[in-house]
Order: C-alpha cells, then sequence, then structure tokens
C-alpha cells in the first residue's frame, strides 16, 4: 500500500526542519522505498512494515516536544506493485507529456 | 492518544452506510472509548491498541472492495487522559456555553 | 457538502484551545450548521459560504501565530441534503441502535 | 502558502488516473507553481487564487460524479516565499545531503 505521513511538532518554534531531517533519517534506514514532497513523506510497503516505521518517527519526534499531530494517509489497491513510481506514471501517459520537474 | 479515522471504499456506488456500519461494529468490540461524527470515527488509546483497530477495520472493509483510502489523525499529548472528553470541555469552559447539539 | 477542517498553531505551547474557542465562535455567527468534535469541526453549506468561513477562521488564528496548518475534508454528494444530521442515522438504521453518546 | 490537496471520486472503478488527468490540466493552467506527488499535488499561492484553483478542479471532477470526496491540507507561514522548493531544501541543507530521486 501507498501511504503519505506527516508529523507535526505543536509548541515549538515555527521551524520544523530538524525534526523533519530526523524522520527522515528513520525513513532511509527502513529500506522501504520512499520519496519526500514538500508536505510530507509517501511510502510503499505492507500494512506493518509502514505502520511500524511510522511509529518509530512519531515516537522519535515526540521524545523532544510536549504535543504532536501524526497525519497518515493510505492507498490500498489489490494486486497493484511499485505504485510509488506507477501512479504518476499512468497520468502522464494520459496527459502525453512528463511531470517531473 | 487521540485518533480520528475514515475509511473510504472506492468504485463502489456512492452510498457508504453499509461499510461504516461494518466498522462500526468493530469498533464497539474494541472497548476503547470512541465518538462517530459525520466525518469520522474518534478513539483514544495508546499507539498499539488504536493502530490494531483501524488495521481490523482496514482489512475488513478491503475484503469487499478492490481499492480503499484510510485517513488517519493523531493528536498525541503527554501527561493527558480523557481526553475524548476534556478537549471540548476545555473549550467550552473558555466559551462559557455548551458545545454539545 | 459536508466539511470537516481544523486549524493547528505551531509554535505556541501545546494548549490550544483559546484558538479553538476563537474559531467556534466565528462558526458560530456564520449561520451554518455545524458540530464539534474532539478532532476538528464539521460544517454544511456551499462551496463559497463554507471556504469563506474558513478562510475567515484561518485568517483570525494566523493574526496571533507565525504558522499556522489547515486540514480540510469535503464529502460532496449530488442531490443530498442535511447530511451533518442523515449521514449519522443512516448508519444507525443499519446498525439498529442509536450511536450518539 | 503552501497547499496540498487530492480529489476523489467514489463509486467509479478503481482506477482514477482519467480524474487526475483531468485535473492536472486544470492545475498546469492556472500558471501556479506546483509539484504532483503520488498522493496528490502541491500548489503554492495566495489564499483566493489557491482556493478558485482548487474550487474549479473539484466542480470538474463532480461533473462525471455523484460524490467525490476533496482534502485540502494548508501550511501557512508569515514572511516566506518559494516555499515549494525551500522546505525540501532546507531538510536537505540539515542532512548534508540531495533528497531528489
Amino acid at each position: 500500500m501507498l501511504v503519505q505521513f506527516s508529523i507535526i511538532p505543536i509548541g515549538k518554534g515555527p521551524s520544523l526542519s530538524r525534526d523533519v531531517a530526523q524522520v527522515l533519517k528513520i525513513v532511509d534506514k527502513s529500506g522501504l522505498k520512499y520519496k519526500i514532497n514538500p508536505m510530507g513523506t509517501v511510502v510503499e510497503g505492507k500494512w506493518d512494515e509502514v505502520m511500524h516505521l511510522i511509529k518509530s518517527c512519531h515516537r522519535s519526534v515526540l521524545k523532544n516536544n510536549e504535543r504532536i499531530v501524526t497525519t497518515i494517509s493510505i492507498d490500498d489497491r489489490k494486486h497493484k506493485k511499485n505504485r510509488i513510481e506507477e501512479k504518476i506514471l499512468s497520468v502522464e501517459k494520459r496527459l502525453n507529456k512528463s511531470l517531473c520537474k
């Protein structure tokens, strides 16, 4: 399944890049395929491996913060693999042009 | 922690009440405190018990659908309990009136 | 359409009840039907009236904060009215019991 | 402000790429800066221009569907521009490596 998540610490200053960097180190070590975008991180994997990863990230940010808000969106489609690449490719085919920029 | 989730089957007809009813039976059996609202279900519990519940609900809906989108929002605040009741009460105190209707 | 929204100020202390109370005063004055829950506010109305309301709430919280995150979920179904009441009722009929608590 | 949105038609088949392609044509014509990712589209602009765009996309998909769910996440930070590029760059600086892949 394809999962986007973001973790927002509340009650610190307005810059979150240190917490985001900490999360991305954990994501990178997980071995799961991932892509980052300006609003969150998209990972692909099975329920248990993805949720184990997000729990580790959530716990890690909670250590340094009194309150955090974590948002998770799951797109689960049977019999489809490598959707982290394929979803955009199938739209590009329809538009007949590359969307990567 | 306080968690809202919703599960949307894609590719069925526009009425989702049967799938929602199926999910609520599972939530009710879990023993966790919960409240439903027109856009989702809010539950309170620890990470593992809440995620175990959402996984069961997700799997149950996926059985009858080829594709589903599940959205999860987590509000985790240290040293606070019974937030499913207290969050609204603390706002009501500030407004000096009841918001239940 | 049915719309849930929540506004999270980042970079203040962990208590958000003052900002939430401020938002609810604006929602209450709008005249739109609404329900609050522990994770957000659900309102019902047409696109322009709902978005005008959320813009007012967003602007009001941004005045006192350097950074805020606002999340909006829209469930738009043709030919259906009073869904803020009816959605839960249609699930209750299937379950054959009241879910209000 | 930085805004991610996604529009999900309910009640069609499981493939959404045609609706996504239709949305991206509208986004591309808007002239706003945007990036697509496997879970949504991120645009940058002022409240009115971004919401005008999302309303057009929502209306366009609703024409061919009886029910749709649109999700919008707004990250609004004062005195910051070109965040669609800068947010990732500021994390890359901390990690001392490029995250684009």
